[in-house]
């Protein structure tokens, strides 16, 4: 855990203006998760290669056990150049659970806007939802320790707020798959259930399980993926209670 | 994260024998998960409360937070009673998520080996699962930790070989349900599937999924909790094709 710099931090949301000289870009940990939508990162290559990196090296070995120094071997670069984006592991280590955030709005935000009928959104976006896990599984590890992290009790106090953060972006995120699922019910393609908040929490675990057991395979093709997506989104429909006209139509089963 | 104990170890699975003077009890972490299934606590009041009380504090601080003294605290016992059953943190910490994996068999081998039609187990086993969750709700954040650990590549060769026996249980768990699943399907009451290993991942999910979410609210009543069961039993049933007069059937629709 490096929080050194932070153990004083009382949680306050507010700007720190303790900044190291030089440090300009320490504003990027201070941004809303969902601002950034992947598109900082893609104006700066650099940048993208570092929280690729970044995801890599969290992902494998955990916020603990790696260091700024391992993620710039990655990238063939220098601490320096790390630090030159980001104050301390930990910003960076939020910074990169924020991009991998941002990659599935943008996966999913075509879909949950266009003006089909909800069921078939609700099915674009789970399948665009684990493609998109599938294909930058590295980010969703990093998302994953985060979250656990936040179930677990963080151990300080701006670890608290900044994780908080990124629950509430996830809230926001899976708040557009329960809004879908509501219409759903609505206009009669899902079946009604006792608690909708419990059916949102069981639709979401399908789609997001992939982080649990995704591994590429020697071999493995874009089609591959899209049957894993096919079989997951088709499973959460399912259970979420769509009929099986609704499901022939939209899986041509 | 405490293994300086252990960071000369190479990961080998055998009979450690540096045991120090008078730790006679330090075997129990080289026991198999599924062997206590959880009796062993039960015949130790004493050691009972010290996993329940480990379990507290591991699930509301983390691994790396928690101090064998602020698990002594909480039973309202010293550091040597710890040190009495447990060479260290980390011998502690694998033995909770044991004995909430035995808690976790406990609750649903009886249902997996009744003669009931497979739809009827899996209902039983799907519900069991959830409500013992639920009621020990601290030791399956701790066995998240663990997996979620394994996941993002653990620290030190030892703690790696821990958590992969973890893992390894948790995968014979899991297979309980994967054959009842295949017999369900045999017998004509789920749809077949075209990847069963993703379908059974995908039910696992959704049982698996109060680890993330749920806390017990002022109030709540055992109805209350067998109402969440059942809700995740029937999405998972429904999501693994189970037919409307079965689920009718099997939940009284």
């Amino acid at each position: 855990m490096v929080s050194e710099k932070h153990d004083a931090d009382d949680g306050k949301q507010e700007q720190d203006t303790r900044r190291p000289p030089g440090a300009s870009s320490r504003s990027r940990r201070d941004r809303d998760f969902s601002a950034a939508r992947g598109s900082a990162a893609e104006c700066d290559g650099t940048l993208a290669a570092l929280l690729a990196a970044a995801a890599r090296a969290f992902g494998e070995k955990g916020l603990a056990a790696t260091s700024i120094d391992d993620i710039a071997r990655r990238m063939g670069a220098t601490k320096g150049l790390v630090y030159h984006y980001y104050r301390s592991k930990n910003d960076l280590f939020f910074d990169v659970c924020q991009h991998g955030m941002a990659l599935d709005f943008a996966a999913i935000e075509p879909h949950a806007a266009s003006r089909d009928r909800a069921i078939t959104r609700l099915r674009a976006m789970a399948e665009a939802h684990v493609l998109t896990m599938m294909e930058r599984i590295d980010f969703q590890h990093v998302i994953l320790q985060g979250v656990s992290q936040h179930v677990n009790g963080p151990s300080t106090p701006e670890d608290r707020a900044t994780l908080e953060r990124l629950i509430a972006e996830r809230d926001r995120y899976e708040m557009l798959f329960r809004c879908v699922i509501a219409d759903a019910e609505r206009e009669g393609d899902l079946g009604a259930v006792r608690d909708a908040s419990i059916a949102g929490k069981a639709f979401l675990s399908v789609i997001n399980s992939p982080v649990f057991w995704y591994r590429e395979r020697d071999g493995e093709t874009a089609s591959d993926r899209r049957a894993i997506a096919r079989d997951l989104a088709l499973f959460a429909l399912r259970g979420a209670g769509a009929d099986s006209a609704v499901l022939e139509e939209e899986f041509d089963q």
